[in-house]
């Protein structure tokens, strides 16, 4: 076997490591203190350093979600894959939860009786939900324009949108719409993100909502 | 609202559109028939055309890959996000199922016992896996690096190592160690990977071997 020369870091470590490497690589460049741990945090998982430049938040973004985290929010995802990448553990201490309805059989039913997508059918039920959402989209551009016609109508306010979908049709639009509206928002811009930056932007919030930043 | 003017695409033909529009970006470039729809996966998942450049493939990976979703193969993975984004009803039309024994409490036990990491302990179980083993690793390089020494020991031989861990701590040197072993492999090479490719890869096969493409 080949002999490989692994650097000595303990587990435990290795995400604290990988974030000061990340910091080096930054270099010079000035972040707000509250934004840099999530653009970090998008880097760790994609070992893309073009989230440094294509992350753009609103007003207090950061801080909105921290505070809709600590008012015990529900977190809605648009894939399994994303809700899978979130911290729950950190989510559940502060009584929040994690949900996508996208699999679910009434959301199937209801989509294919109404000749609707189940994203649509999906953000419909995230704008029922009672307390604060954090809504992140990391795949289907539909679900975010679907969102951001119900926040339009006022039948929808969330507390914070992650709009991250990924892709080549209609991915760009979406976002753009949602750089638009007036809600607080995390948006990649252009054809990058995914359900793991989607996950990854909640986990940078879970952890500065816990005093952990684990940048 | 901001008007915005969204392709027209039917929820059902994104994915092909998005698949047109990869393939005009790629251009000129010529790839092999096989490997073409592995590679524009991993880019519709990622939007990052990298991938274009940095995944290897040993000879003939692709088709032992199928040839071990045809016999029924079990994809083991170190993550529950690659878990969640492997299609798991084309898997089972195979006979086949996906397993990540990351999270399981004795796995966790067994690890703190002997000191090892559950990447280790995890690999050591799908090495006791009966049948064709296809090994999708896409965050941890000691999973990787533990897989490479069981092969090495012949305790351990998979169908087919997908080996696209991210990051920045013993990443690169866990995919050359796996690039100069004996056994067929698909590695991103260098920094970039994650759970979100190793699913994409995975998926890839399995759309092969199911006779639709889906480029």
């Amino acid at each position: 076997m080949k002999k490989i020369h692994l650097q000595r870091v303990a587990p435990a470590d290795i995400e604290a490591r990988s974030m000061e490497l990340i910091a080096q690589e930054l270099g010079e460049r000035v972040f707000s203190p509250e934004q840099l741990p999530v653009i970090k945090r998008a880097i760790h998982t994609s070992a893309d350093f073009d989230y440094a430049d294509n992350l753009v938040f609103s007003a207090d973004a950061v801080a909105k979600g921290i505070a809709a985290i600590k008012e015990s929010c529900t977190i809605v995802t648009d894939t399994q894959m994303a809700f899978s990448g979130i911290n729950k553990r950190v989510l559940e201490k502060f009584g929040g939860r994690a949900v996508c309805f996208m699999s679910d059989p009434d959301v199937a039913a209801e989509a294919k009786a109404r000749g609707e997508t189940r994203a649509t059918v999906s953000m419909e039920r995230a704008a029922a939900l009672e307390g604060p959402v954090i809504l992140a989209v990391g795949n289907a551009p539909t679900a975010l324009v679907r969102a951001c016609e119900l926040m339009d109508e006022g039948k929808f306010r969330p507390a914070l949108v992650i709009g991250v979908p990924v892709g080549f049709v209609n991915v760009v639009e979406s976002k753009e719409l949602l750089l638009s509206m007036d809600v607080p928002h995390i948006v990649a811009r252009g054809r990058k993100g995914g359900s793991n930056i989607a996950a990854a932007i909640c986990n940078a919030l879970l952890y500065q909502a816990s005093g952990n930043a684990r940048e």
